[in-house]
C-alpha cells in the first residue's frame, strides 16, 4: 500500500506543486485581516477534494479552525496541527521575488507562507490523497485542526481545542513544521517552553515634571527599576519570584543523552552574536540544560521619561516594562502570573500594575510514546541519514494544548523546510525536493503509525 | 539724580515700549541657528545707543557674547547678565497672537522671549538711558554680559567667564530674570543648583534576539536595571554613590528662616500634580530643605527593547538611561561623575559606557553681600510689598559662573515677568505695568549700590 502511494506521488509531482502554487497566492495575513477567511475556505475545499471531511469552526473574537478527519476504520488515529495564517510579506522591497506570486526559481518556491506552514499542510493533504487515489483509503485514522491564528500568538486557539477535546483525541498529534539543517538532517522534537508575557505599568504625577521637583516627588521610574532589580538576582541569573522553581523538572538521564548528542554550536553561535561567552560562562551541556530545562525571566522592553538625542531635563510621570518568563515543564503561565503579582506586593510595589499581555503553557511529549520510533525510523529512510533529536526547542507555541491538556503525544520536526527557509524574512521559500521528500515522510509515517 | 531719571522713564513709556516691540519682534532662537547673530548685532546698537560701550565677543564652537561696559568712575560696578536668545516658539497654533509680532492686547506685550529674557535687557538699558539723559551719566559703573546659548544650557558660555575672567570683574550680579507671584511680590533667590547629566549605554549581543535565548545569552537591560539599582535607596531617596554627599552643606538658622517663611504651597502643589503626598511624606520645613539642600539623583530616560503595543518576544541588544543630579554647594558637577564611574566600576559595571552629556556646578552667594539689602529695599519702594525672599531655587543654570568661579554675589529675581507669563510656552507675555515697574526697580537699584 505504501509503495503505490510513493508511485504515485513520485508521478503526479507536477500536480503536487500547482495545488501548493494555488495556496501560497492567496494572502492569509492574520496580523491584518487580509484574505484569512477566505483561505479557511480553500484549505476545506482541498481537504474536501483528497476525501477529508471538513468543517469550518467558527472560534469567538479570532479566525475560525478548519477541521477535518476521515475515519478509515483503524485502531490508530493521527492527527495533523497546521495553521493556514501567514506572517506579514513586509518589508516588501527586500523579496527578489512577489511574495504571493508562487514563483519557482532554481528548484525553490518562493511565497510567504510556504514553509511556515502552508507547504506541510499541502503535503499532508497530498500524502492523503496518494493512498486515497491508490487504495480507496487510508492505513490511519486522520484528524486536522488548522488554526488562523498562529502567527499571532495564537490568542484565541485554546477557546477551540478546550471546547472540542472529544473531537481531538488521537494517538498521535503531529505539529506543523519542520526543516533539515545544513548536512540535511531533520530535527526532531518533542514539546517546547511555555511563556507568561507581562507589563508592568508604574505611575507617579499626572505629568512629566521639571526634573528639579525629582526632590520632592517620588519618580516611577526608580520605582520601576527597583521593583524589577527584586526580581533577578544577576550573579545566577536566578528569578527571585517566590516559588518560581518550584514546579521546574530536571531532564531525565535519557533527556541529557539527547542533548550531549546535539550540543549547541558555540564557536558559532558566539561569533554570530559578537559574544566572547554565554551567560555565567556556560558551556557543554550546563548550557543546553540552562536553554532547555531552566525558565527564563527576561527584560523585552523598558520605557520611560525623555529617550531622544541629548539632554532633557524632565521627570517622567509613568515607566513601563514588558517582561517574558519561558516557561518549563511543569509550571504553568497562570500560576507564574499570580506568583509575580505576590512577588510586587511582597516587596512593596502593589501599585505597580501588571498586565498578562499572552501565556501559553509548557509542555513535553513521553520520549516512550509510540509515536517517537515511527517518526525517527521513516525519516531515516526517507532522508538517508540519522535526524537530530532534541528533548523539547526552547520556543513556545500552543503544543501545550495537545500534550499537556488533552495528554496526546505530539511530536515536531516534520516538514518541508529547510535551514535557510527564512520562515517570517523576506525571500520565504522552500526547496522543491525538500517539498516532495516531506510528502514521502507523511506517507511512510501514516503507514507506520496505522500499523498497530 | 533718581527722581530725575523715574520722572524721564515716566515720561517715555510709549516709546520704551517700542524699543521693546523693536526687540522681540527679531526672532533669535538658538535651537534653530536662526536669527541669532543679527539679534546680537542689534542688541550691540541698543547699547551703544544709550551711551554704554559695546563688544561683540566670538565664543569658540558657539554663539557670541555681547558685552558691554560704561566707566562712570564710581566706586562700586553692577554687571548684568541677560541673554539675546530664546526658546523656539512652537507649537505655533497654540499661540494667540504670532509669536515675533510683538502685540499688545488688554494691557500686555506678546511675544516669544518677552519674559525670557528680552523685557529685561531692554528695561535695563532703558535704565541707564533715563540717567544718561537726565544727569549725563550713572550712578554705578555698569557691565553686561549678554550671552546667546542660554536657552541650549549655556553650553559654550563658561569659555568666556573664564577668559574674560579681569573684565567681569564686579561687586554684584543681577541675574537675567525675575517674576511677581499672585500676590504681587517679587521672587528673589542668591543662588540654584548645579546639574550633572549623564547617559548610560548597556550593550549585549549585536543584534536583538529572540527571547528564548535569554536563558544563555546576557541581557543587557538586566544589567543596566541592577546597576541602576546600585545606585539609589529607595526608602531614604539617598544616593548610593560613593562620597556623593561629602560637600554637601546643610542650610544656615538664616537660611531655614528664610525658606519658612516661604514654605512649599503643598495643598496646591499636590493638587495640582494629581498626588497624595510628596516623597517620603516630608512636609513643612523639611520639604523645602529636601528641596533646596538635597541634590538629586533622577532617572530622565530609560529605553531598551520593545516599547511599542502588546508583546514581542524579543531580547534587546542594547540599554540605555538618562539620569541627572541636581547639585548644591559645595558639589561640583565634573567630581560627581568621576564618583559615578567609580561607583559603577566598584559595582561590577565597568563595562557599562557613561557620558556627561551637560554640567553645570550649583552657587549660591553670601546673604550678607551688600547687593542683598539694596535689592530688598528698592523692591519693597517699587512694588509697596515685602518681596518672597528664597536662598535659592531648585533649578540649575550658568550662574555658578559668577558667583562661584568669579566670587561675585549674584542675584536673581529683578525682571519684568509675572506667574503668569509662560516663559518656554505659547503665548509669553509680559503686563507693560510690570515692563514699567521692572524698569523703575532697575534705576532704584542702580542709584542705592552706587551710594557707597
Amino acid at each position: 500500500m505504501v509503495e503505490k502511494a510513493l508511485n504515485y506521488a513520485k508521478q503526479h509531482e507536477e500536480q503536487f506543486l500547482e495545488d501548493l502554487r494555488y495556496l501560497v497566492r492567496q494572502p492569509s495575513i492574520a496580523a491584518q485581516d487580509k484574505g484569512v477567511k477566505e483561505t479557511a475556505e480553500m484549505v476545506k475545499k482541498m481537504m474536501e477534494d483528497v476525501g477529508v471531511q471538513a468543517d469550518i469552526v467558527p472560534v469567538e473574537g479570532g479566525q475560525p479552525v478548519v477541521y477535518g478527519h476521515l475515519d478509515a476504520g483503524r485502531s490508530r488515529t493521527l492527527l495533523f496541527y497546521d495553521h493556514y495564517d501567514v506572517q506579514p510579506p513586509e518589508p516588501l522591497d527586500e523579496w527578489s521575488h512577489p511574495p504571493f506570486g508562487g514563483e519557482v526559481h532554481d528548484g525553490s518556491l518562493y511565497a510567504r507562507g510556504v514553509s511556515d506552514n502552508k507547504g506541510n499542510i499541502v503535503a499532508r493533504l497530498k500524502a492523503i490523497e496518494a493512498f486515497i487515489k491508490t487504495a480507496g483509503t487510508v492505513p490511519v485514522n486522520i484528524k486536522f485542526v488548522i488554526e488562523g491564528e498562529e502567527e499571532i500568538g495564537s490568542v484565541n486557539f485554546h477557546k477551540f481545542v478546550e471546547a472540542e477535546r472529544a473531537r481531538l483525541a488521537s494517538d498521535a498529534v503531529i505539529w506543523e513544521s519542520g526543516s533539515r539543517d545544513v548536512s540535511g538532517r531533520p530535527t526532531i522534537t518533542f514539546g517546547n517552553k511555555g511563556i507568561c508575557y507581562i507589563q508592568l505599568d508604574c505611575r507617579g504625577a499626572n505629568q512629566d515634571l521639571h526634573s528639579s521637583r525629582a526632590a520632592i516627588v517620588e519618580n516611577p521610574a526608580w520605582r520601576l527599576v527597583q521593583a524589577l532589580a527584586t526580581m533577578k538576582d544577576l550573579e545566577t541569573d536566578r528569578c527571585l519570584v517566590g516559588g518560581f522553581y518550584d514546579d521546574v523538572l530536571p531532564p531525565t538521564a535519557r533527556e541529557i543523552e539527547m542533548m550531549e548528542k546535539n550540543p549547541v554550536d558555540e564557536k558559532e553561535t558566539l561569533a554570530q552574536l559578537g559574544l566572547r561567552g554565554f551567560l555565567l560562562e556556560l558551556t557543554g551541556i550546563e548550557l543546553s540544560k540552562k536553554l532547555l530545562y531552566q525558565p527564563t525571566c527576561t527584560i523585552c522592553g523598558l520605557w520611560s521619561g525623555y529617550t531622544g538625542q541629548g539632554t532633557k531635563t524632565v521627570m517622567p510621570k509613568e515607566a513601563h516594562a514588558k517582561i517574558d518568563h519561558r516557561l518549563v515543564p511543569n509550571q504553568t503561565a497562570l500560576d507564574i502570573f499570580e506568583k509575580v503579582k505576590r512577588h510586587l506586593a511582597k516587596h512593596g510595589f502593589a501599585d505597580i500594575q501588571i498586565q498578562l499581555l499572552s501565556h501559553e503553557d509548557p509542555g513535553q511529549s513521553s520520549l516512550d510514546a509510540p509515536i517517537v520510533p515511527v517518526i525517527l525510523e521513516t525519516a531515516r529512510t526517507t532522508y538517508g541519514v540519522e535526524p537530530v533529536v532534541n528533548p523539547r526547542s526552547a520556543g513556545s507555541g500552543p503544543m501545550y494544548l495537545f500534550n499537556r491538556l488533552l495528554g496526546i503525544a505530539t511530536i515536531s520536526g516534520v516538514g518541508v523546510g529547510y535551514y535557510k527557509s527564512g520562515a517570517h524574512a523576506p525571500d520565504e521559500h522552500i526547496r522543491l525536493e525538500d517539498y516532495h521528500k516531506g510528502i514521502e515522510h507523511v506517507i511512510r509515517i501514516m503507514a507506520e503509525f496505522g500499523k498497530a
